[in-house]
């Protein structure tokens, strides 16, 4: 079989990581493919500038409207990422009838809709691998892989720079702000650390894991999304010695006929795997009813394993080529006229247990004041931790798990608690997920 | 779309939790793959067998040869394990051009080069994904997801009854005996614990991952296979003392021109993943030259988690009906004509780090004496532990962890060791792998 031809758009990192991947392994991938994947063309803003991967033989351009309007192009691959002019250029690629293959989970989460609508009026496919959790075929496991169950829930550490800030705070005991600082030094974490530290960026991903999982529109702007800039040395430390690791976790889970979606830390009991995914690593934990626990584990962002995404799919969307339409695997895992639109329920909605951090006056009362509140509201302690008071201190700290409840209940016991004159801080809250 | 229509060889365990399955998710399945599946008909040896399924609806019998010559059936469901009839049925099946599932790792293992060139000349899916790992989708995530690397490794824990056994001899300072026993009353073994203790079973599994690896016909026969039956309570006991597990793996891994290919219990530092996996439940890691370590986690047995995998399948051939056959994922994960003879090399030149476990008389110049056999065999010495005596021992335990280093020099030093005459009892090897 003939090559299929391909032409790029965006020569960044991850750009030239795709084109380094398909030269070296391009036997390995004509092997397995039966024709080989020739990049033919590729366009950046500036082709001045020095890269880490070898052009000759690909035409360059600036112009990237030259490569999704040539007759030649088969596989347009999108790696610019941002919303425009990445979208504008994936839809035009589209309506040219040409199969798409992108790295971009903010156009995916934002505009995927649409663009999936378009492509499958054009008969041509969206290919997205590369989107959520870098390297590891989390779509693929969940589109193709699980299509036998009814997912139940999912779990994953979605963003390598909060884990890898996470698990510093957590091995040496720093705080937040420090091991961001570092993260930042050493290239983990942007210069504005916002989309990473406050979960836009794990909200963009969950918005899509979400979407295949329980065949829903794409609906990022319904997930709640908290970041980790909070956490404390001091919270990280409690866990542990309640045997708890904190991570930033995006969760989706059916409860009743509707669907929670949220991004914020929670505590992990430590042996589960998912406790121990450390530094940059991401992992997803998917639930089916029949398969059980499954994990996907692997390197959440990089040139090379996100390229080893993006040859992925460039490879499903050669077998495409030949495939009735209708017969493939659909973009949202489930065909389009078969979505349903479960409602998102709001956070209040949520069930979790929850981590309680309060400092107080060291004075009698004040534990039994506590649990008469949350008692008084059914909600059950799993346990209390009460450190040994800092010397000279005015007030003690107290650490109280608490069994699953519903949001809003534990809204209604902080508030009270709050309103105790013997707290001395506003009280952390930090949600407890046993993922069972 | 009209329902695809399957016909099932093998009302076990599993078959029935595929009816099950298909029954209860029958309305997720449709929705995905925009058809559904039915299952027309079944055979068994014993109709009469009370069952957990429900069958009405399904046409049964307990000729098989009906099920492979019937018109109406586009898919058979080979789910009776072993190697015959289930060959002669599989080739049936092929024969009269009917894509096949099957979750038979011996069949694959075994005969699978055959079945395929008979699958390939007649257009043909035999689909395997339930061959191992159950319900981990570790065959797709090879063959399709990591289709743009040069895979360099794999490792992995691909037997659930034997490392359900490690587990509870760990959590609970048992030994083997003790624990297999305790296995077979709970039905985690079977009666005949061979297949899953002597790694047959793990060497099946392991074939199969070596071929869609790196794209080389299967061959069982050269597969390297120890079982844990060795292992004891002390052993575990060390291991954790070093900051290891003992974990049974299946490896495979190209070594210059060659493939280790070897199953054997094998120390693995306690902070990786893989050292977490316990009970039944089953984890491959996979490292490619692109993507860097991916691992995959999940049940590897089970009525419902083979039923996952199975259907899955199901959707993929389902899908396949409309392809252009050459356009197809091919079963070896390379295109027939693509596979290479790479040489299987034989355990002598594997490289391995190992533990070795000494008894020896308590007198001066022991530890010496081995310290220099090692020595002038250039085998580096990582570690040595050497625990209190028991109380009125004759002799001393002295463990010792070396670098890495060729087998068969390591078994040269051994044989040195065994004759110095201060040893007790013959020393224990066991292999320590970092999966790095």
């Amino acid at each position: 079989m003939k090559p299929v031809k391909v032409g790029l758009l965006g020569l960044g990192t991850v750009g030239c990581g795709v084109v380094n991947v398909v030269a070296r392994n391009a036997s390995e991938i004509r092997r397995r493919a039966g024709r080989g994947i020739d990049i033919v063309s590729a366009s950046a803003r500036n082709l001045a500038r020095r890269r880490e991967c070898e052009l000759s033989g690909i035409e360059l351009t600036t112009d990237p409207s030259i490569i999704i309007n040539d007759p030649e192009i088969q596989v347009v691959l999108e790696l610019i990422g941002g919303i425009e002019p990445a979208r504008t250029l994936v839809l035009g690629a589209v309506e040219n009838r040409k199969h798409v293959v992108t790295a971009n989970k903010a156009l995916i989460a934002l505009h995927g809709n649409e663009i999936f609508a378009r492509a499958s009026e054009k008969g041509v496919t969206v290919a997205f691998e590369a989107a959520v959790g870098g390297g590891i075929p989390i779509i693929k496991a969940i589109r193709e892989a699980l299509s036998g169950n009814t997912i139940e829930w999912l779990a994953g550490i979605i963003n390598g720079t909060g884990n890898f800030i996470l698990t510093e705070m957590r091995d040496k005991g720093r705080d937040f702000a420090d091991v961001l600082a570092e993260a930042q030094r050493l290239g983990y974490a942007e210069a504005d650390p916002t989309f990473d530290v406050e979960g836009i960026d794990a909200a963009h991903k969950l918005t899509i894991l979400a979407s295949i999982a329980f065949g829903i529109p794409l609906q990022f702007d319904r997930v709640y999304t908290e970041g980790i800039t909070r956490i404390t040395a001091k919270d990280v430390r409690n866990a542990a010695e309640l045997g708890y690791r904190i991570k930033h976790l995006g969760i989706a889970r059916r409860q009743g006929e509707g669907i929670e979606l949220r991004v914020h830390p929670a505590l992990i009991p430590h042996r589960r795997l998912l406790a121990n995914v450390d530094g940059v690593m991401n992992a997803v934990l998917v639930r089916g009813d029949a398969v059980g626990p499954t994990l996907y584990y692997g390197p959440g962002a990089g040139a090379e394993p996100t390229a080893s995404a993006v040859v992925a799919d460039l490879v499903d969307v050669t077998r495409d080529l030949t495939v009735d339409p209708t017969n493939r695997v659909p973009h949202l895992a489930f065909q389009p006229d078969a979505l349903v639109d479960l409602p998102v329920l709001p956070i209040s909605q949520a069930i979790s247990a929850y981590y309680l951090h309060l400092r107080a006056f060291d004075r009698p009362g004040v534990l039994a004041d506590i649990t008469r509140i949350l008692g008084e509201r059914k909600i059950s302690i799993e346990a209390v931790l009460q450190p040994q008071p800092e010397e000279g201190a005015k007030d003690a700290s107290i650490v109280i798990l608490t069994a699953p409840v519903r949001e809003s209940h534990i809204d209604e016991a902080i508030t009270a608690i709050q309103s105790l004159d013997a707290l001395t801080v506003p009280l952390t809250r930090i949600r407890v997920e046993t993922l069972k």
